[in-house]
């Protein structure tokens, strides 16, 4: 009988493929299988940011999310489809493991800071030997991008999900010196109106596809219409916050 | 009259040589100049991090902290010591600017994240062409190396100095999901009490040294000791909060 396989999951960083470590190379290169989220039908921005360093002939597990924004995500509907998706993802992942395979996941941003490879490592950990590698965040990538300095000596930084309740952002925001609001897509409106209800609205930047070719950066007070994607992002420098 | 040249801050992430990035390893062997923080009589964490690719014959310089923690950081003696060591630093790399040298800073972690690098950057970014390389944060590598995921769905992360005081540490990790308490140093026996006012004690991460040699990660409620190098810090997972 063979020796269970290795899971790791590795960071490839915000969507620069240079923003990858030395470290997610070694191991993509070095892995027998390499698996990735994708929504059906689209390419995996995943895999493009890896495509220069994939071994030729690795085997490929691209892993194809049932749903993602056309069901409400608070339905029962969603839940039971993400449940089972993630359920099924970890399956095929275990079949590679016990014939002993080496499995990367590779992850945009880092594994364990709202990803989707968590959900596969809460479901694998206990039986397999993992290994996690960082890699960069999409809110690093983004202040790196725009230069803007965001937390500093005693400063409190807050990680906001774009979709906590309006009255929950304001509040939050309030309370804290610097702040980055993800997830953004269709909570844009909301958002807005929590950091001028905070008070902030006018430090916010609005930051579109990061580190990304025809990423955009523009105070968010400049931006007129309300479209943003789902990885669009805003940022409360802490720094400024004080000067 | 040349050009001026470019100021860089490159993020080389939080210890572990394997987790720079191209891109930081790219601008190092471009660089004219690498400058770096180090204690004075100690040798610099950027500069072992980075060693291996240091061009041969590049100028190096070393920014030498006249003080760090013998002296209360409350007091004015440290806030104008400190004030005018950035002050000193920023001149000496405008000598190199102005010469159309190409200056990169090494920042162990991120650089506009709780970095010196950002004392440097608000007074040479008006004046001179900057750029920034984002690093894999000390909390990104610590929260990896535990395998222990922190922040996922609809979860806050809240990031915190332990300098805060006792009743506002408390305060804030009863209101978030997920916690990383930073420079933790003397600080430790407060951010405990903090943590058990908040009824968070049990879930607390004690961590030591990050992804370096002689890592230590033990749960906050078996460290029988207070002591606490600076660097050290405690997590507090998000995700098995809700579990």
């Amino acid at each position: 009988m063979k020796m269970p396989g290795t899971l790791t999951g590795v960071g490839i960083g915000p969507g620069d493929p240079e923003l990858i470590t030395l470290k997610a190379i070694r191991v993509i290169k070095a892995a027998d299988a390499v698996a990735y989220f994708a929504k059906a039908g689209n390419e995996s921005h995943a895999r493009t940011i890896v495509a220069a360093h994939l071994r030729p002939g690795v085997a490929e597990l691209p892993l194809l999310y049932p749903v993602t924004i056309e069901v409400g995500k608070d339905t029962a509907e969603y839940q039971n489809a993400i449940d089972s998706f993630f359920d099924e993802s970890a399956v095929t992942l275990a079949q590679e493991l016990d014939a002993g395979q080496a499995v990367a996941v590779v992850c945009e941003g880092d594994p364990l800071f709202y990803s989707s490879y968590m959900h596969l490592h809460v479901r694998l950990a206990e039986r397999y030997r993992t290994e996690v590698v960082a890699g960069i965040t999409g809110m690093s990538g983004c202040w790196s991008s725009v230069g803007t300095p965001i937390a500093q000596g005693d400063d409190v930084l807050t990680v906001l999900p774009a979709t906590l309740p309006e009255a929950e952002l304001a509040r939050r925001i309030a309370d804290t010196d610097a702040a980055v609001v993800m997830k953004m897509g269709r909570h844009l409106p909301k958002v807005r109106r929590a950091l001028e209800r905070a008070g902030r609205l006018k430090r916010a930047i609005y930051i579109e596809r990061g580190t990304m070719n025809g990423a955009k950066v523009i105070p968010l007070s400049d931006k007129t219409d309300d479209v943003a994607p789902y990885f669009a992002m805003v940022l409360v420098p802490g720094w400024e916050a004080r000067s």
